[in-house]
Order: structure tokens, then sequence, then C-alpha cells
């Protein structure tokens, strides 16, 4: 099977002081498409930002990232993220609603979320991720009206379970994508045996992909490929390529996942593969 | 290696209208422990409650009872639970630090807690139980001043991680004792697999029981008695024995669950044992 | 699921001296077919012996005690062995060709076959235990000609994988009997992880039970029975109820096993039961 | 932790018609082990060839070789197989007594090994392999006299499982070496799967490696680096790059197993800390 390569331009919590290749501007966030594309990306997540890179859930800078995605990447499947702290359900879904992006990703459960640092022998952060599943309801029935995929992220064993009384309710449909994020404290520990772990607690038609954040991100990553799971990269995860190095673009960290996927016997999916494969027909202008 | 048998005698979301045999009064706490004793168990889990049988955090309504039983079953060791909702951290703990059990349990993460109904379609209840870092470290620490062990309750993976930051820490220290919850919707599936899975997730030096809620209880026990881990009963986690009849007292729930381990070639192990096994001698009186 | 219980009733390698409850005359292996039936088997996996108790291949015997089972149980699934050494392959089969049971059972893969004692820090035997592909295709596709359902015997986590190429040659169809044995020295190691890691090796349209070897049969039954295989004892197997004291007929070890069962949750399957699970319609006399 | 490079630099099955890169005379093995050191291994796996390129069992050609190599790299971890077929014990053993290599590769199991084309509807081979367990004795205790180590091969669970009685018989010594070979037909199907319940079978104070046959390799490869184990390339195993092109040199396959350890976040080790790492300090000469 084809890897499917998905690059997370962006993501909220970095800035360039840490990051020079972050995008902050639509132009940039055209730019690092493009560069993902033309090293094997097929989608992009997007958490928008204003102009001067402050995050931000406003309608309009979606619009506007959106279409400078499309005007040089016409096919990219478009991949939306709702998953912002200290705003109303309504709001953390208005650019879905008025944007209408392929996938919208959404946060499948609640959790300690946190950050543990060996060296400082502390927390650097922590903090409860609330994603009641009253919330999880609304932005799935909001999804079905004007027909976004909804990109289930899970944290934990419980979130990927969290979808089956959803199936049963009818308010998820199948083909379902998943997406594991692990190494957060508070959530699924790092490992290959968790992957494969959460991979076998899926419903059937179900796609997934492994999300690695910092620099365990690359086992993460090689080990899904060798399972028949997709991978994510790019700013939002992790600024580092595997030697240490920091990627200068998103581009950069595509090139290697692509060829660490390539390396692993599996060839990269181009963006009509792509769609073809997650059942995602390019929509009419 | 033998089976350490754990009863949850009461719990706080049941009552008698629903089920019979659980306890009010400290004196039915102290019966149903010695018939718990008697059928094999050597570890009773207490939620208090007051003799009309309201649920309780009051620390008399503890003493009360922990006396009560230590007057019928002396060597029994006794598990406070601290998992009380609408109460502050400094309430949930109060019986601990007065009541000094050998045990308390404590719930090592935040989670949406869900019970969903197949037949309803819909579900039953749904909330998001709070266990931040702060409070698990607050009573960590509040437990190790007074010299109680702390049961970890984990109802998901990422609840079983939380552990390694607060072990770097020296919050935690061993000998560890887990316990798995499975089958809350919001967090682990049940299933022998997770069971499985979890029980690869521990650090060294840890023993664990499994918890099942509901009638998947008993396979969840006969899983765990086949990965040498330990098992609880008790009408906190479920009323019916495997044929589906509702249990008399908590004595039949151990019987048939010290019979279950029997079958499957491990004895049960006596309070004695079970106190050699766990590291936690009987304290002076 | 319901559980279907097989029972092996007699093996080759054990006598009266050591185990008093072996059958011998085929009027033997007819009351502990009904022994077994009694206490909830559906299946007898039988091993032929001559009145006197010597193992024998001649179809006759095996003929002399499918009647003699038939008379007492006329529902029950019998299953012959094709497992002996110093056989060829057509003697192997012939009781099969000639007695049409519902199943034979044939072993998957060649492999080292031991018994290692660790009070006497040696082995108490080993030799190999030749199954080479050549014969397993012969044993199929005669069984395919005479209409006898293969149950194939796997020792191994390769004797599982070896069942695909002959699934892809069309000399295997579904659906697929499976038994997974552990605990052989030169065979898979007996644990509830390699139960399920066997499990996961299966081709879809499988259903499985689980034969442990020596007292390890109990935990590895339920574990079987926690994952959704089915079970199998008997004095072939193991003599030796869970409590270390020798069973007096095989009804005594189905008993035990019919309540670890229900014990676990699952109801045992009545004969026309597990006829229908597993697509085996009672012959036309 | 550092990746093991381990290259098979020859094997015995293939020739210079079907792979051009393959060495045949001692200098050719020499030259083909400075490319893999050059490349990051650490160890080469030997068996020998007539200069003309026949498989040879002579101690002569063995001792040829291996004075070649040491003559190129001197520090260079040398492994001789002992896997020939139509030999007896001792002429397979008799180039580790004479030629006291660092390790010396024995399988650890009898097993039907075959080779099965989807696309012809059969088998290209298929035969019988015989280990038995009195060979292995006779291997290792004969490696023990000799100081050698033993790499033990491990083409199925029950090969893993065959090292524990002779661990409890002294006759196997900490630390332990095992390979785990994946994908031969009748012996362990290749998934990550099955190499991590490979992996949790080991006895304690265990290395491994993962060898892949044919393709798979790559994955399988990837699959081991994110679990902590070490791999295997080489003409012996597999002929071509992930991208299907036929490499040119044993160099060349290293290169690309070094660069994929490396892009999961792997270095590969030294030929001084791999020593370190196996406990197998340098002979002196």
């Amino acid at each position: 099977m084809k890897t499917i390569l998905s690059c997370a331009l962006s993501g909220v919590a970095a800035n360039r002081a840490q990051c020079p290749g972050i995008p902050y501007t639509p132009e940039e966030y055209g730019e690092e498409s493009r560069r993902a594309a033309d090293a094997g990306a097929s989608i992009v997540h997007i958490h928008a930002r204003k102009p001067d890179g402050v995050p931000s859930q406003d309608v309009e800078d979606y619009l506007a990232i959106r279409d400078a995605i499309k005007k040089r990447v016409p096919e990219m499947i478009i991949n939306f993220s709702t998953g912002a702290i200290g705003f109303t359900p309504e709001q953390r879904i208005a650019s879905v609603v008025h944007g209408k992006p392929d996938v919208a990703a959404l946060n499948m459960g609640t959790m300690n979320y946190a950050k543990y640092s060996e060296k400082r022998k502390d927390f650097v952060f922590k903090f409860v991720f609330e994603n009641p599943f009253d919330d999880i309801i609304y932005y799935l029935k909001t999804m079905r009206e004007v027909g976004v995929r909804p990109e289930m992220e899970c944290f934990d064993m419980g979130h990927v379970g969290s979808a089956l009384p959803l199936i049963d309710m009818g308010i998820l449909t199948p083909p379902y994508e998943f997406s594991f994020i692990l190494g957060v404290d508070g959530g699924m520990p790092a490992s290959t045996r968790n992957v494969l772990a959460m991979a076998d607690n899926l419903p059937k038609d179900s796609s997934w992909q492994v999300i690695g954040i910092g620099r365990e991100q690359w086992g993460l990553a090689a080990a899904a490929l060798t399972m028949g799971g997709h991978i994510r990269v790019g700013f939002e995860d992790n600024f580092y390529l595997p030697e240490g190095t920091m990627a200068k673009s998103n581009g950069d960290l595509c090139e290697r996942a692509a060829r660490l996927s390539r390396d692993t016997g599996r060839e990269v999916a181009s963006i009509k593969e792509a769609r073809e494969m997650l059942h995602l027909p390019l929509r009419a202008a």
C-alpha cells in the first residue's frame, strides 16, 4: 500500500524565534504547501495565524490561507484543525463551516495534557484538555451537515474506543480516518507496541496515521509505515530532522518522511492517489 | 503465583433498591468484609456511606467502617477510595490522612467518563472526570507523609504512563500497585488484548489487578488471572454472577472469583500471604 | 459467543497404570463420550486403541469406536486423529477415508517435539516430528475427496502461516478450523500473549480452539475463553483437574471446563449449536 | 540505543549469474567486508565458498576468508554460519573450531522450509530443515569449549522458546544473541506484529536482530529499529534496494540500512561500540 503523507505546516505553540521556517502569512502557507507537495505530501493540516504570526481562529484567516494553498496546489487535500483552547465549540468549528476543507480534525477525548522534562525534573506544562462527548457530537454533526470528513485525533486508547458509540448512533459513518498521537505525557506513551495496540482497536473501514510529537516522531513514523499506517510530519509536531538539525522548511521534513517511506518499501501516494484511497474526490470550485 | 483477591464492598452509584446486598452501616460493612474474607478476599476497597446509605466523604464514617471491619477481620488489608466527585482534594483525602488505611486508591488521569446503551442508542450518562496532575501529585505527597500506599487506578493507557514522570520526580517509589479499569466509555475498551497492552506498559516492581465494570468483569478477571494479574470483584463494580443472577452478598462474588482463580490453576492468597506479596506489613494498632 | 467444548478421550502416550480413566474398548470410548457430552462436550477427538489398550491405526478399531459413540450420542461431532508416528501417510489417513468422521485433525508443520524437566535438568524425550508440506497436501486433498473437514493443529506460528499457501492453491477452503497447541518444548511457549499472537495470524473465516498440554491447560483454556476461542480437554492432553487431583473420567474434565467457560461469562454450546457454528451438518447415516 | 549493523556477505543459494556482486574469492570477501564496514557494518556473517563460487564447508576456505577480512578490517566481528545441509554436525562446526570466529550462527529448530510463489500457484521449493535438539546441544557445547559466542537463529517462536531448557541446563549462558528470521514459508510469517511477539518471548540479557528474506527485509528492518532490535542485510538475504534495483555490492545494502537506521532516529554503532554492546572484546591475534 502506498503511504499518504500529511504535513502540519504551522501549529500554534511555536514561533519563528524558535523555528524560522514556520509560515505566518497566507503566501507563506501557500509556499510551504507547495514545498510539501513537491516532496510528496498530499494533505496539509492547518492551524491559522494572523499575518504577524499570532494564532487565529478567525474564519477570514482560514479562508485566506486555504485560497493561497489552492492557488499553488489546486488538488491539495486541505485539513483544518478545530483543536483550539479558549474558544467556544462554535468558534472552533466556524472555519470548517465556512471554509469547507476536505477534512477537519477533532479531538476524540479529554485528558491531562502535559510535557515532562527529565532534565528539569519537573513538568514544562500541564493542563486539562477538555473535549467532552457533547462537543465531539456537536462537531461531528456539524461536519456532516457541511460535508467535511472528520479526522479523529486520538491521544489515548479510550479516544479510539469513543468512536464506537458514535458509530452505533449513526453520527459517524465509514470510511473512518484516525490519527494516533503518541508521546504526550498524560496520553498514550510512545512505542511501536502502543501504535500496534491502537491499530488493533480500530473499527473496520478505518485508515490511520501516526502523529509523533518531538523527535520520537521518526521512530513512530517508521513503525506506522511497517503496519500499513500513514504518517504526518511538519513544524506543528517537530522541527528537527532525525539527525537533530532543524529543518529549514516543511518541505525538508516531508522529503525525509518520503525517503523513510520508500526505504521501508512503500512508495508515496500522489495527491490524486491519496484522494482515491481516502474516498475524497476533489470538489468543484 | 497466588492470586490476591480484592473486594469493593459498596461503591457510591447504586443503592439497595437496585441491589439489596449493598452494605450501608458500619456493621454491614464489617459483616460483608467477613464474608469476603471467608471466601478468599484479602483486601476490601471502601467508599463510605452514612448508615442510611447516602455516600459520604466524612472522616467519621470512614473510621467507623474501618473499625467495624478490623473488629471482625483484624488482618484485612483496608483500601480507602479518594475518587469522589464534587469535593475538594483536601476533602477527598481527609479520610486517608485520619484513617490511615493500608492502601488508598487514586485516579491517575482525566477522561470522558460515560456509559453508552446500545439498546437506547444513547448515552446513559457522560461527564468529564477531572484528575489533573496537580491533584495527583497532592494526593501522592500526602499519602507518603502518612505512610499509606497508593493504588493507582488507570482507566486508560495514558494513566499508566502518567506514573513515569512521578517516579522520575521521586514522588512515587516502588513497589507500585496498579489497577486497570476497562470498559468505561471514554476509557480503555474491555478486551484481553487491552489488558495485556496495559500490563506491557507498567514500570518494573509493579503488581496489578483488573477491575471490570459490569458483567464483562468475569472475562476480564479470567484474562488477568492468566497473565499474573490480580482481580477485584464486589458490588461497586458489578452485582451479577457470571450466569446473570444477582449476588446476595459480596461473599458470593468473592467465592465465585476464588473459584475462577483456582480453575485457572492459581490458588488464592491468604491475607497474610497478600501482605507479604505486597510488602504491606500489618500495622501496630 | 458460546463455547464449543472438545474432548480428546484417550491419546496414545499414556495408559491405565498412569490414569485409570482412559478408555480402551469401544464400549469404554462410548461411555466416556456420553459422560463428556453430558458435561457439555460436542466434539470427541479419537486416537484408536485395541481393546487391550494398545494404540492402533487399524481402520476396524476406528470404526468400532465410532459406532460405539454414535450408538450412545448419535449427534456427537466425531474427530479422528491422523497424528501417528511410524506409519505411512496412507496408513495415517485410512481411518478417515473409511470412517468418514466429521472432522480429522492434521499437523501443520515439522518441529522438534520435546519435553524438558526442570527437576531432572534434562529432556524427558526429544524427537523430530516430521509433517512435510507434501504430506499435509496429501491429507488435505484426501479429506476433500471424502468430505471430511480438516482441523489444522498448529504447534508453532509457522504452522498457522502454512495455511496461507494452501489456501492460495485452493487446497484449503473456508471455513477453517484451527487448533493451537502450546507448551511443547520446541513449539510455541505457553502464554496468554502467545495465544493472542496465534489468533492474530489467522486467516478470515477461521474458528479456533486452544489445546494445552499438562496442567498449564487450564490457564490457556481460560485465556482462549476470553478471546473468543474454543477449548479442548481430555485425557490425551492432561489427567488433572486444576487443583491437582487426577480426574476419574473425561466427564470430570469436561465438567470443569464447562464451569470455567460459564464463569468467564460464556455458555457452552450444545452439539446442535456447535454443528451450526462450525457449519457441520449431521450426516445421513 | 545505537544500531548494530550486520552483513551476510554471500550465502549459498545464489550465484553471480543472479547477482554479480556476490563475493567468491577470499579477496572479494575481504573487499566486500571493507565496503560493508565503510557503510557502517560491524559484523560480517560468512558462508564460505571455493574461489570459483561453489559453497564450501572446508575449514581452509573459512580460514582464508577470515584472514582476508581481518587484513582489511582487523576489528571486524566475524560470524561463521553452521547452517549447511548435507553435512554431519562435525563438518558443520569444524570451521568454528578451527577458525574461532567471534560468533557462530546456529539454527534453533526443525521446520518445514519452503518458498511459495503466488504467481506460479505452487511452491518453488519445500524441504524439511532438521536441527534436532541433540545437534543444537552438540554445537553449543563445542562453541563453549572453543570460546565462540552462539548466535541463535530462530525461524519460529518455538525456536526462541527452545533456548529456555538449554539455559536451565547451563549449556547456554548470558549474554544471549538472537536472530529472528521471518518470511520463510513454514516459519514465522513476516509482520511487525510477529517481530514484537518474538522479542516478547526472549529471556533476559538478550540482544536481537531481524533477518528478513527478500524484499520484505526493509520493512522488517524498520520495525526492528523501532523496537530496540538490530538489523542484518547482505546478499545472502536479499539483492535489492527498497526501490527494487539490484545492489552492486554489500556496501550499497549496508549504506541503505544505515540510512534507514539514522532516519528512524538511531545512530549506527562503530565496530568498537558493537563489541562493547555485545561484550565481545577483540581477541589477541
